[in-house]
């Protein structure tokens, strides 16, 4: 883990090269009809055919019966504590949509929402108003100018948008205006120590002078912001591991979440196929590779269970692609379970497999959370991955004499 | 765990006993032809039969995919948290060769190398000269004086030693003269705070008079010195847990360990029917037994598959000896995995059985990693198993009202 001062010694840099696959909202739970879950409907003849020459296991993402976000549930696979690191929601969202955040900026989360004229609200996602719509009342905010600080404000989507803060003493230590229900007005901005004084104030600030310039807006007249944050830093993987670590994602959100973890993002296309590719054109020039593949988790979100089962059956095919690169190491995992008939993030246990030269099969026939319970690997909290992955690539000394 | 103050009222003292045998190197990995470990290959009737009878498991010693030392591994089976209690390279070495440490006492691995005449490293082992050339050198050097300090030079074997400083106010906080390359000097002891001044200052005139009194040698015309350590205090087993602890053991590390631990060590023969015989001799004057077995180990770090499966084929024969003292609890365990495939200390979880009148078997028909895996202790810390030995034997109470 990367908190483990302890084990900092233990670490070697060698040209020795991990993959961890991760996908997003691997894990599933069984459907009522067949009792099979979607990994163990798909068919999936190369990622079980790994399975059968790997160690095998479950991770953890947090604690057992904690579903986690895409954040903790990347951080931990990276070996970061996920209780320990914490990304704000307006960071993430911030990531979200390719939004850098640099140390100090502060980003917020914003609904637009609909008042009457009381001011009191009627509607806190502004009748869930299209993007062509709030696009163009983000550009008009983001001309507010306030006392030594740069406004930025970026459409997200629909009624969703990012308000960032450039500039000096700014803090994330301030209150939300969106009071959860209706029939009441928004709430100020109220600071929550001494030190965000200044920002509370600055944001009431943008909030009345948005309001003026949104008045007249049938729906969006006016908005709401929650998730004040500030990006955490965190020690740099590559620095803590002694590695060359490299991140290729299709979507922004998982790009931000390696660069907050130090890994250089590697520019990719909106596949993973073109992500396989893009691996192999760098292969030469890093020790390890964090690939993402999203669509698992949103065929999971939206609770379709064929879908998922698709998805799954599209990433198989890829899988000798990577495996063509001979990594020392190849790893499999998930960040979370996304299970169909939950229709969201789980907390159960993640299927996960390590392919090395000292894993040679322990008689597990496929890849899916039933047989993986099976492994030699165990379940293990997902802040071991790491290790585990080093250890194999002989990029760890032993502990202790 | 001995750490956790919270449990500390629930261990009792009862006249019931414990037998904790650990097989070092227990674990292995699947040979490549065969696909079964050396625990898999060893025809094993007595250790199997013990199996069937007991709860069985897996213990990590300290996390997924770290390989431990001997110090941590076997810290972690005595309930010391490993990443918490660390045992440095100088004091471990003392141990190792039976060098009494007294607490404030500094002890240094040492190495006898040679230097060119501008004193420019050509060797770091002086040729590995043997034990009878290096012996009369540390005779030589430990007739060194400083002030008000005692110096202690002890022979290990060829062109290792070991120096141990005695007297007021000494600090392991100093750096290594070893610059872990040949082509430069030896470096000159730092002091990495400002209490290690004095140390630092004491270390260099030993290694100025010591290069004095080697300057004709031919080989081993100067020293090394790494990894300065006190010993650390640990709080005593027999206090924590409530009981009367001996660890019987062939070779000086371990005894070395037990008494870190706070266990009577008590004298045995080289062999481990001397160390069952001697466990037989003293049983009714102890409460709790570690036993030591080594050989398995040393023959996995020779990378010998069939010579480990030898190892762990001729302790077998012994297990009877062991049952028939009808101990109440009866532990087989190991510090850590020593596969001969590595031919080294390895991260996987480690096989554990734990024999008692509470336990009847659970359907786990050998004692090797796969069938443990399947047993009703499940993958455990290696800092549970004196949790499970106590309660096993009736000496832990129920923790909280």
């Amino acid at each position: 883990m990367i908190d483990l001062q302890e084990l900092r010694d233990c670490y070697l840099n060698t040209p020795s090269k991990i993959v961890l696959l991760v996908v997003d909202g691997l894990g599933g739970l069984a459907h009522p009809d067949t009792g099979l879950s979607e990994l163990e409907t798909a068919r999936l003849p190369n990622l079980d055919a790994m399975a059968q020459e790997s160690a095998c296991g479950l991770t953890t993402p947090v604690l057992p019966g904690v579903a986690p976000g895409s954040g903790p549930g990347h951080l931990a696979l990276f070996g970061y504590d996920p209780l320990k690191h914490i990304i704000g929601r307006g960071a993430l969202e911030a990531l979200g949509i390719d939004v850098e955040l640099q140390p100090g900026d502060v980003a917020a989360r914003g609904n637009f929402c609909t008042i009457d004229s009381q001011g009191l609200l009627t509607d806190r996602r502004a009748g869930r108003i299209p993007t062509e719509l709030s696009a163009p009342i983000c550009h008009r905010l983001d001309r507010i100018q306030l006392d030594g600080v740069q406004v930025d404000v970026f459409p997200v989507q629909d009624y969703r948008f990012v308000l960032r803060l450039r500039g000096e003493g700014l803090s994330e230590a301030v209150t939300e205006t969106d009071p959860q229900q209706t029939g009441v007005p928004a709430l100020p901005v109220r600071p929550l120590n001494g030190g965000a004084e200044h920002t509370a104030a600055l944001v009431n600030q943008f909030v009345e002078q948005a309001a003026y310039l949104m008045s007249e807006e049938d729906r969006a007249n006016m908005l709401l912001l929650r998730g004040f944050a500030q990006m955490p830093t965190l020690p740099p993987m590559g620095q803590v591991y002694r590695m060359n670590p490299a991140a290729i994602a299709a979507y922004p959100m998982y790009r931000g979440l390696a660069t907050v973890a130090g890994m250089k993002v590697i520019p990719t296309g909106r596949q993973f196929a073109d992500e396989v590719e893009t691996m192999r054109r760098n292969f030469d020039a890093h020790d390890f590779f964090f690939i993402h593949y999203k669509p698992a988790d949103a065929a999971g979100e939206d609770g379709d269970f064929n879908a998922k089962v698709r998805c799954l059956e599209e990433l198989d095919p890829l899988i000798p692609a990577i495996r063509e690169l001979q990594p020392d190491v190849f790893i499999v995992a998930g960040d979370h379970a996304t299970p169909a008939i939950t229709a969201g993030h789980s907390w159960h246990p993640v299927p996960f497999m390590l392919h090395s030269h000292l894993t040679r099969g322990e008689g597990i026939p496929a890849f899916n959370e039933r047989a993986c319970r099976q492994g030699s690997i165990g379940s293990i909290p997902a802040t071991n991955v790491m290790l585990l992955g080093m250890s194999h690539a002989g990029k760890m000394a032993k502990y202790g004499p």
